[in-house]
């Protein structure tokens, strides 16, 4: 991925012909494109560092040239691509070094160690919080540890439902080695094409079918870890009493605290099935208190997402949707995966209690369409931010009490700082018994400096959600962006007791210095 | 709880009748009584310390006498037992010391900081791994912190289903400040009667309903802790992405990195059904693939567990209870818990995939039987050691793929450290979609030391659990008993993120010291 851009560049496009009347009636169209030709500062490792990090992974493992470091530099944050547009590639590291398996991973953290060069982990450089521009002040220079070459699924144990994976798989590429074996893990977040194994297990990822497949953490059953001062290798039992779980802390660890090597992972049975229905509610209020019946009954389906009226009006303004309504209300699609057995009863059983509950079916063409675009919204994002639109999105996670005054309060924080014409949309996304998330999708028109624009509405929310006792990230981890709001929520004593294990792990330092903790 | 028995001394009972002939036939029946008239030690606190904790907590609530000290010696495994039959009262704390709330435990915890007290956090006093028995040498002295004052229910949220307690409520207090609710917490192991909440979260138990209900561990999206540094106070959120999952990591802590003042926890509506079936199965192996097709398929009845060949025979050699077969095969209960509709669609689901899979129905009398005895054993256990019998129980945890394995190592290392005429029984209680856990019984005739019997036993069968790649334990927790198999188990990296851990929250090491920590 470039680091201007989302993705594969063969699967961008310019903002539809369909699109383009909407978007200027809204925002205005003017072209803002992305300064080209800027080139990373100078490779500050010298030839002899850069000799010993060859003799450890191969010299052709190490790679210093300009367009591979181009490549490796930060993340899909706005924020990152608004960085890179202007020419910015500051944040380049000086090598992308790639190592092949946990024992060279090891010899290279024990390097960068004795060297003072810090390593930034990478997987499928996705991270939307600034979790790949780590801090250069106080080391000798900075290499992007690329887990490229480790991409093999190392066991499988269909009798225990687990395999193990090495994290540099990205999502389709698991999956399609698990498909030979007849399974699936089923976590499937926005940035699945292009993310990592590794990086959904480093910052507790959340797939959009969470709610029939769980949390990425909730699916590790066993994980290693090479850290500057030795290896971790956890996972004695699915569960156990053994002391705290010492899986959780390496989970959403982020590479502070060691790379993680390899993962295992429950799985599930390819579903022979799957199946999306759309469902229309009159209000927010009344969808999220139909996913909320759900969650607390045990009867969830696979997929279940609702959209605020905001986000509901917006996506049925695309002529090519449904609609041919004044009050399109908010819409909810619902998705079943299994035997075709179970995806009829369960489809049964939740239909009977939405349709009880005021909802009104709208049959499988709202959820197909949802499938098909399930993972293009960051290309749109290129598209607009080339058109002089800053769009952005944010999330968190609350208890269902706290539901209604999250969503007004941070909506009412960044339509505040973003001034009239903004736009804020919301979705829930990922439901439990005891509350859900919230996922904010933002667009207005660039300011001069969209940047400073962007950061300034960031902050807002940021402060009403920890205004409102919620967390500062559902599923798209601290990076360097959450930092301050971090501290805030876990409190003095637990940023203490997380420097407390970097200390212990990574004396030094060297590992993402400047991510995750406060 | 007097340290020789288990319970309520009006709950004990001698060796029923009807049980005697077969235990003289199986291990003889010799007197050996416990030794009576033992006191504690001197109190080891001089009057100036006492004076201290005495402004803190207010006089009536540090308790030195004689009786309250015995009363808070150590927990209930047999080794423990076993000390205070014999007499040895040696870890009795100096003082029985009971703060009101978090403030007060914050300042005895700087108190003790101060002068070098050693504080065992104490709540139902049921440990059975020696994490109520702390290491005294280099402290001025030892209390019990003993949180019988801090039972209250401090929030109710019925929308989002989740309640806050305080940790000093019993399983049963607990559950009926919820029932005034129509909730229930559902969360029952053995020690219910006397366990506490707090315990329950110290030590990441897990309870019989733990099919339907969950783990403890996961049962809980909020807690506060006091530590000698500071409070914790974490919950945002059901599920996060901020930064690893702190919760998790004062889960399992067992009074090594603070003290758990308060814990807020999913629950659910009080069922308005319960109901049991049994089932045979022609062997161990046949019923624990059926459950773990049953996990594996999302259809767990509430409660499921499953008697080996051999605990079934001695079960169903009890007069009482069902049987009237010669090959007993082996025994599973299943439960299930809610609405009726709920109950009657769940049992009817799981009874066809039961039956499919060539389990034989036995009807609702054998789980009337357990439902009415599964708090008991603990009393049953104290006759047995009355008449000459060492009666002990050991726990793991493993991947289906290594059930069978596990089962028979432990076994065979018991049965060979025990010697000719033991009995080992085994169930699984606590079954998940990867995987079990497996729960011995032992019972042998007691040699003239029957402590280091044991002691030999339980190192034979933790040499095999570890060997197997399993946990040293499921849901008993390390104590002190576990110590040096946990540390295989985490390696020496784990053991270092725990030492660090405990340096910063507690840099005097005055919480539970030598205990969970190796």
């Amino acid at each position: 991925m470039h680091p201007q851009r989302w993705g594969d560049p063969a699967a961008a496009s310019d903002l539809p012909e369909s699109a383009r009347g909407l978007v200027e009636l809204a925002f205005g169209l003017r072209d803002r494109p992305a300064v080209t030709g800027a080139t990373p500062p100078a490779v500050a490792l010298d030839d002899a560092l850069l000799e010993g990090l060859r003799a450890l992974v191969g010299a052709e493992h190490v790679l210093v040239d300009d367009e591979t470091r181009t490549l490796r530099t930060r993340g899909k944050s706005t924020p990152d691509l608004l960085r890179a547009r202007s020419g910015d590639l500051s944040d380049a590291p000086d090598a992308v070094v790639r190592p092949d398996g946990h024992v060279e991973v090891v010899a290279v953290l024990a390097w960068a160690a004795e060297h003072r060069v810090a390593v930034v982990p990478f997987g499928g450089g996705t991270c939307v919080t600034g979790g790949l521009a780590a801090r250069r002040d106080g080391f000798a220079g900075l290499v992007s540890l690329d887990l490229v070459r480790m991409k093999r699924l190392l066991a499988v144990d269909d009798v225990s439902m687990s395999v193990t994976l090495q994290p540099g798989l990205r999502g389709p590429e698991a999956e399609a080695l698990l498909a030979g074996h007849g399974l699936t893990l089923g976590h499937y977040p926005q940035s699945f094409d292009h993310a990592s194994i590794g990086g959904f297990a480093a910052t507790r990822s959340s797939g959009q079918s969470s709610a029939g497949y769980g949390r990425f953490d909730a699916m590790v059953v066993g994980l290693t870890a090479a850290t500057p001062t030795g290896s971790l290798d956890l996972g004695s039992s699915p569960a156990n009493a053994a002391g705290p779980d010492l899986r959780q802390l390496l989970l959403g660890s982020e590479g502070a605290f060691g790379v993680i090597t390899s993962v295992t992972v429950r799985v599930r049975r390819a579903p022979a099935v799957t199946t999306y229905d759309g469902w229309r509610w009159p209000s927010f209020d009344a969808g999220s208190d139909a996913m909320r019946t759900l969650a607390q009954a045990g009867l969830l389906p696979t997929v279940i997402r609702l959209s605020d009226e905001t986000e509901t009006a917006i996506n049925l303004a695309d002529p090519t949707s449904i609609g041919g309504t004044d009050d399109p209300g908010c819409l909810m699609i619902t998705g079943y995966e299994g035997t075709a057995e179970q995806v009829d009863a369960r489809r049964e059983a939740v239909s009977a209690v939405l349709t009880g509950l005021g909802g009104t079916a709208l049959g499988e063409e709202p959820g197909r369409k949802w499938v098909q675009g399930r993972f293009d919204a960051p290309y749109l994002r290129d598209s607009l931010l080339d058109h002089g639109v800053l769009v952005e999105t944010l999330e968190t996670a609350t208890f269902w009490s706290n539901r209604a005054r999250l969503h007004d309060d941070v909506k009412e924080a960044l339509q505040a700082a973003l001034g009239e014409g903004s736009l804020v949309l919301c979705h829930v996304s990922h439901v439990y018994e005891t509350g859900c998330s919230l996922y904010f999708t933002v667009a207005a028109s660039q300011a001069d400096d969209p940047l400073a624009q962007w950061q300034t509405a960031k902050a807002a929310a940021s402060d009403a959600i920890i205004a409102a006792g919620a967390t500062i990230t559902h599923h798209h981890a601290i990076g360097t962006d959450h930092k301050p709001w971090f501290a805030q929520e876990i409190g003095e004593v637990g940023v203490r007791v997380l420097r407390a294990v970097k200390a212990e792990l990574d004396p030094v330092g060297i590992l993402n210095p400047g991510v995750l903790i406060p």
